[in-house]
């Protein structure tokens, strides 16, 4: 069984980016065709929502696809559309999956005991259906919140490990008020050093042929000091960093995430990629008729961008 | 609209027990009767499993609603199968509540910006379906993680206003592992105090009549010193308290997550009550083929124990 973070690694090298998409379907910005063609076939409902964000996906990823490795799927905008949405998430990350990409599900779970092996094996492994085992959602990696400690991380660990997948732990969030906690002082450091810590450890068993391990860390630090400490109490774990093309956010600052060898980071765009089309400068350009349009440009700019930042004129 | 609070104390008064049962449906402890017959109708699959655990669900309602006045669902067992598990959630959801049954969602979400609104949205209010506000999921509150702070946790508590529902925010858990972060000392005080004050501020604008607030805690503290601190912590949240009926767990040590007017708490328990029969006090009495009597003699006897614990005999 090939690890996570080598088959991470793979598909990074093979489509040269550490690009990522971020499949977030707000039902009230896809393109009003879309919607339209879907309410009037299966109705203005959870039914006619579903199939709506499942058509937007299915584009999107044509789109996409030759220039990313990797997307990543916000399940909350597919669970608020009841069961409809979550078939919607199960066929979207099929899709991508057939189209050889990696499929990160950003679903943030932390639960412990029985229902963390349950939310693993439903996530990443197979399910038990009275002695038989399904797959489940099949996602390549999950997001984790790590509030409740080991408990909540070791069976994804176990999980991950079983079936080549990994996770990623939030170890910093991007939001303001991720200070209330995540940056308290505990002794000599931050929280989310204590938390880093911790994510070096749970990931040490998983460590793929790279030298990466199957636990990697969602980190956007908002200092560059920060960041720096962040890298080195995890020098094995892969970084997922939001932020790309969202206000504030500063490319730049993402070089530090990255090791030496030019690995261990991932940058993830959601609506400055797939609602392109919103944005003052493709919406000039392109207008909403030609959403496509707008949404590869606006992936093959990511990736131009990512590559100047890194130097290696890609 | 009467707020969360008011509605809880409500159906505990009629009900005249702080208990709650968890409805965990984890599909290999199901009676293999409602097994065999939902797998001979709709396959030994998703569906036939969705079908089983609605079916376990209704007739644990029958049995449990006349005794006790809410239900936990922990969301993770529906989520596991697919759009047939979220349909069956749904489907429990709306029983229970149709019995007058107030209904705790235990999905642990935590998330920040457009997605913790989404979420919001769908599990305690309405989707906006292109213009057209559609109920949600429709539980009376859920628990949520507080690790990415007052972001994620404030566009509940605006939805819960709105809606006249709640939320309970994991302070300390159960498990062992807790200890990793929510033991922290972070100056004077450890982790789980801090985001205690934090729950307590967060509630501040959601106080009911009864002087409760719509934003409750999930509070298992493990040592009395550590309880009594987080019930003055937090002298106006509902406290959810888990692991009645759990190894190690006493009943005594639960007295003091209640206020001095014997309100203020509910204790949950799930396994010990849902799947009595498995349990060697029951299973000689009733065995397998009597799992509904082994339900209604588990719910009796905690409805007892606590009423005993709190001194009132009822």
């Amino acid at each position: 069984m090939k690890s996570f973070s080598d088959r991470l690694i793979g598909v990074l090298k093979e489509k040269g980016s550490p690009a990522v998409v971020g499949l977030d379907p707000q039902l009230d910005l896809l393109p009003p065709e879309i919607k339209r063609k879907n309410f009037k076939r299966y109705g203005r409902n959870f039914r006619g929502a579903g199939r709506a964000v499942l058509e937007f996906n299915h584009r999107l990823l044509n789109i996409i696809s030759p220039h990313i490795g990797v997307v990543k799927l916000q399940v909350a905008f597919y669970e608020a559309l009841g069961p409809h949405g979550i078939e919607a998430y199960q066929k979207t990350v099929n899709l991508a999956r057939k189209k050889g990409l990696l499929v990160i599900g950003d679903v943030k779970r932390g639960d412990v005991g029985h229902t963390a092996e349950t939310y693993a094996r439903a996530h990443l492994g197979e399910v038990d259906i009275d002695g038989t085992p399904v797959s489940g959602y099949g996602v390549d990696a999950v997001t984790l919140n790590p509030y409740l400690g080991g408990d909540s991380i070791m069976p994804f660990v176990k999980t991950a490990k079983a079936y080549g997948r990994g996770l990623f732990v939030v170890v910093k969030s991007t939001n303001p008020s991720s200070r209330d906690f995540q940056n308290k002082r505990c002794g000599t450091e931050m929280l989310c050093e204590t938390v880093a810590r911790k994510v070096d450890k749970w990931g040490s068993g998983v460590i793929g042929e790279s030298g990466y391990s199957a636990v990697g860390a969602v980190v956007a630090a908002g200092s560059p000091a920060l960041g720096r400490r962040l890298r080195r109490l995890m020098p094995r774990a892969f970084f997922l960093v939001p932020g790309y093309g969202a206000q504030g956010a500063k490319l730049e600052d993402m070089r530090l995430y990255f090791n030496d060898d030019g690995r261990g980071a991932i940058i993830s765009a959601s609506r400055s990629i797939i609602f392109a089309y919103e944005s003052p400068a493709w919406k000039k350009k392109y207008g909403m008729r030609d959403w496509e349009r707008a949404v590869e440009d606006a992936v093959l700019s990511m990736r131009r961008n990512i590559a100047r930042m890194l130097g290696n004129g890609r």
